[in-house]
């Protein structure tokens, strides 16, 4: 309706199963288990909160990028990435006060090199994710011609 | 070492497999498939950055709470929550508004009801996530006695 605010809602549930674990769960996705770090008296070799607030940015990275190559119609070979957050005391508190993204993109013509590049300075702008946090999204890349 | 300054780091890897499809991966935890979601061009049935970026706040509410938990050592019988988040538009990109979380929390003594909704009100501010992120976490709850 003109007007009318665009809105998207997403709606996840948790169910604490004991200890420091719980199980996330959202409608015809496929349940993850998830729980407290160690270093914050959790458990190991589960899904913690804060490693899912990383990969939460790492991915919407990914998505916005994809967005822009389709819509530029860059023909794409590879991406990969990997992403660190830091958490870090302010106060008593903790805070995320950077994530650092290194991207790995293969493509095919050297002439998509400029355009790829200039994609990747529009991301931040564009990522819902980090449009919504105050962790600063430090974004390395390496575009490989293969 | 005294005077080094407290930090934790998190990492995280992204493939992408085709379409606006992409693979997490942890170390030594399992891999969650990502995409980007329907709204935005994406696909339907496949955790979205959204839905991680909602359910990592969701996670850490549960997860600071039951920190609290233990060291007041109070008997905690059951705890779910839903998460609601609102991305909406903020000029022309969008930016999660608001995040509500529900919780459903049952308890087998009276006495611990006030404790309980102590905890509640201090979540936000000693949740890593929700201390991070520049969306309004809102937590509504309901104690039961059971």
């Amino acid at each position: 309706m003109k007007g009318q605010p665009v809105q998207y809602r997403y709606v996840t549930h948790l169910k604490w199963i004991g200890e420091k674990k719980g199980i996330i769960s959202s409608e015809g996705k496929p349940d993850i288990n998830v729980a407290c770090p160690p270093e914050f008296g959790g458990h190991e070799k589960i899904w913690s909160p804060e490693d899912l607030f990383v990969s939460s940015v790492e991915v919407c990275t990914m998505t916005t990028f994809l967005w822009f190559v389709q819509k530029e119609r860059i023909r794409l070979k590879s991406y990969t990435s990997t992403a660190e957050g830091v958490a870090e005391l302010v106060g008593k508190n903790f805070q995320f006060s950077t994530i650092h993204i290194w991207l790995k993109i293969e493509i095919s013509s050297e002439q998509d090199r400029k355009r790829v590049a200039s994609i990747i300075e529009r991301i931040p702008r564009f990522c819902l994710i980090s449009a919504s946090i105050t962790t600063e999204v430090e974004i390395h890349s390496e575009i490989v011609l293969t």
